[in-house]
């Protein structure tokens, strides 16, 4: 994969090759096929990125990506103002969102705490959202945060500085998945969802 | 995958989900990548991609990419112009070039002669091989074009076109690749490997 003929080329490769979980070779392949779009189409794509990148506005309220300074969840008067649903990333807003399930608010931490990445509290959303309960009407928190060590984590060091206010503190349920076969499903979530059992609805 | 918080983003996904193999949580992983890089990699990668379009030639000669009018194959003096390896794409180009076996020039079809996908052989750098033979001091014309039937018509096309130039018209080797088992070979290519065997090197 050396002997580009063009350094045009080589250097086009290069920057997809940057790109996670993608190598030289599939690069390649979307390079040669960009080059066979019109240069419109090629414009249009590079200029969508670079616009992407110098105009998108994180919310000032709950740091989801937004294109006004106050995202269209938060500004919305639709939404119910007391529940707050904290996630880890954006990618979390957009999965609960298409749930139609939730009309709360949110609040996006940009990660979750891991020592051994050198991540501490003070890297993430966790001020601001401690700020936010102190302002707004808040009467609860969910935690939609991941369930490993580190979301774990995360959730208890959240609802330590948050014990002073009073305020209900959730996390969403965890258990065997809708569909799933309970042979299948690993033994933690089998064992909680036992432990968490719930009331049936016959 | 709707509810995009932000219409920026939303078209960013849009145009990495047109290229070929990219879904829509795939784009939205690697815009989510891109939003993470420095506004400078950003504009970089999409001025990358902008100026490859406009500015990339394809050489008058052979039709493999160049940043100039004549590739740089084509204009070095250090290569056979002999012989000619007839190619049906510039990935083709790049991986004879990384065997380091052949110093000859190259003529790229830009695809092969597909009567169902509606390419013809005026569609292809047919005409301009013609005229590279009758022109240039060619001897040899290597056919290195995919073993398919598309590729067997499209080699057979351009022999037929050429046979009344005193040329010797060859093509590459067919056989059990190097390191696979004969077990695992398919029976076409096992057979031809027969037919065609070569003096024993020992």
């Amino acid at each position: 994969m050396a002997n580009f003929s063009s350094v045009l080329l080589e250097n086009a490769v290069n920057e997809f090759a940057k790109l996670p979980g993608i190598g030289k070779k599939t690069a390649l392949r979307l390079v040669l096929h960009l080059l066979r779009q019109e240069t419109q189409e090629v414009e249009q794509f590079g200029n969508t990125l670079i616009r992407l990148k110098n105009e998108v506005h994180y919310c000032r309220v709950c740091h989801n990506l937004s294109d006004t300074e106050t995202c269209e969840i938060c500004a919305s008067p639709q939404r119910d103002t007391t529940i707050i649903c904290v996630v880890e990333n954006i990618k979390d807003v957009m999965a609960i969102e298409n749930t139609h399930q939730y009309k709360g608010l949110y609040h996006v931490l940009g990660g979750v705490i891991s020592p051994m990445d050198g991540i501490g509290p003070s890297d993430l959303e966790i001020q601001s959202l401690i700020e936010r309960v102190e302002k707004e009407n808040t009467q609860e928190i969910i935690m939609a945060l991941p369930t490993t060590m580190e979301g774990d984590t995360t959730a208890f060091y959240i609802s330590k500085r948050l014990k002073h206010y009073t305020l209900k503190i959730s996390t969403i349920a965890r258990g065997v998945a809708i569909g799933n076969d309970l042979e299948y499903t690993d033994e933690v979530t089998l064992g909680r969802s036992i432990v968490n059992r719930i009331a049936f609805e016959g």
